[in-house]
């Protein structure tokens, strides 16, 4: 079992030779989800060799073309690739329109069906769930309406301490009770405690995404405690003004966030074209929040 | 005054990593033109040192998103770059549709005008015109309808034998007439005959583009005698049932095209991802046809 995110595109509205639009491709638990898909994001995925037909959700934060013009190509590459299986897309309303009249045009019917599930940038809400993830929802605060995204491990199974359970020799139909920590009474009498059979169970990790937003304490209470947080970090302070201009954010505002939200690592991206490499984001984001990266396209994070 | 051609993709459908999608930009003495847009192509735009705020004019052949994806996100940098002169868009009706549709849902208010030219792959005609260049469109034969591009220079003047044009001792006014190659008599009922004080008019040149399209020799009037012809050749002969079925051509059909509109040099292009490399491209077309080159990204062609 893994979770980790790649960081498929690292820049904002204008691409530039190193920094691709806005694209984030998450494992978790062999669940296989994509995170916005600027355009270019299929040569990315090809690039840094995800199997793109496993992806079977597809998130969209918002209709701002950094963060979507690469769906539909993506989409005809898959169908095109011999894809039958179904593909599930949670976004902006008018996505659906977008992509359905640009399919239509070109005279393709796609291999496989399209699922779309609507939102409306505003509601904090459970969006999916297996018995092994959550994926969620909550408002960021943009130009237009934003989701930000949660994906959340369930709770884990304790795990079995099998050499002290073997030498009680009892029925192997009480390990999945002491797996969900259940202590057992036998007909005897006698009580098995799960903690003295099994082990701790493995931390259910988590993964935030927010962009775009300008900064807003009250996203604080829905990522609260993550293992890992990204946040956009489009402009320095020496941009404060420009950024609540276009309600993105600066670095140490990100940071800021981090902190109250007490997560375990900042991921900063979405940084505007203007900036040549990454040193002063770090600079501005540290003081406040000290384990912080900027990420890279290519690079890969566990969670 | 130049005119050439630079392949910013020559793949087909399915974008690899050497091959990106369509997409052409020419300079015509001083026009910029791009013919095609898949997705991509702001970058590749970049990557070839293009001056993207001169394009002005945009021709787009069809409707399948290898040729047009990347549109709406080039149009989106030209705002973002501070573009405020109008740009032409040459294309099926339904594009200017799909283009303002994602444009609104982002909220984006371009700082340019935007124009669209209806095309319907059917007609042959002038599109458009200036003192210095015609754009021709003419029909291919493919799945949706599909417009092929013929660019030419209008015909030059000729030029002033200025040393022997200076012993006579004539008035200046006579020189934009002997340009054209008009005699002139003069009050004295001397004629000045064109051709002794000019010298010929270098030939105007010109450029076709046929992609996509189903080998149809009906398509030879339209190109005929051109400079440079660009034809798809998606496939080989292995592939020839594959191509009738999918209207697209084989090398060696495009090779035929070419011979029998006795075009100066044929460009080889839109081959698809399963090839590795051009060499039987050129192995099947050069029998038929021989000055014939396949293009790669990045490639720029005098015509």
């Amino acid at each position: 079992m893994n979770f980790e995110v790649t960081i498929l595109g690292s820049g904002a509205a204008l691409p530039t030779s190193n920094r691709n639009p806005t694209a984030q491709y998450i494992q978790c638990n062999d669940r296989h989800i994509l995170i916005d898909c600027g355009e270019g994001t299929q040569v990315q995925l090809r690039k840094y060799h995800v199997h793109i037909q496993k992806i079977n959700h597809i998130l969209i934060s918002h209709l701002h073309g950094d963060h979507f013009f690469g769906l539909v190509g993506l989409l005809s590459s898959l169908h095109l690739l011999g894809r039958d299986k179904g593909l599930t897309i949670y976004g902006p309303e008018e996505l659906e329109q977008i992509i359905r009249l640009q399919l239509e045009v070109g005279g393709a019917k796609l291999g496989f069906d399209l699922h779309f599930v609507k939102l409306n940038g505003q509601e904090h809400r459970l969006i999916f769930e297996d018995k092994l993830i959550e994926i969620w929802t909550f408002p960021l605060n943009h130009r237009i309406p934003t989701n930000g995204f949660l994906i959340k491990e369930k709770p884990k199974e304790r795990k079995l301490n099998a050499d002290r359970f073997e030498e009680t020799g009892l029925s192997l139909t009480l390990i999945p009770k002491l797996k969900q920590g259940l202590d057992v009474e036998l007909e005897s009498g006698e009580v098995i405690y799960a903690d003295e059979y099994t082990y701790a169970a493995k931390p259910s990790k988590s993964y935030a995404f927010c962009s775009d937003t300008i900064f807003d304490e009250r996203i604080v209470s829905y990522i609260k405690g993550v293992n890992v947080l990204y946040h956009e970090a489009t402009f320095l302070n020496d941009k404060l003004d420009r950024a609540k201009q276009t309600f993105h954010s600066t670095a140490q505002q990100a940071a800021t966030i981090a902190k109250q939200a007490e997560v375990g690592k900042l991921l900063l991206g979405h940084l505007s074209a203007r900036y040549e490499n990454s040193a002063r984001h770090l600079e501005e984001a540290i003081p406040v929040f000290e384990n912080v990266r900027v990420v890279e396209d290519g690079e890969t994070y566990l969670i």
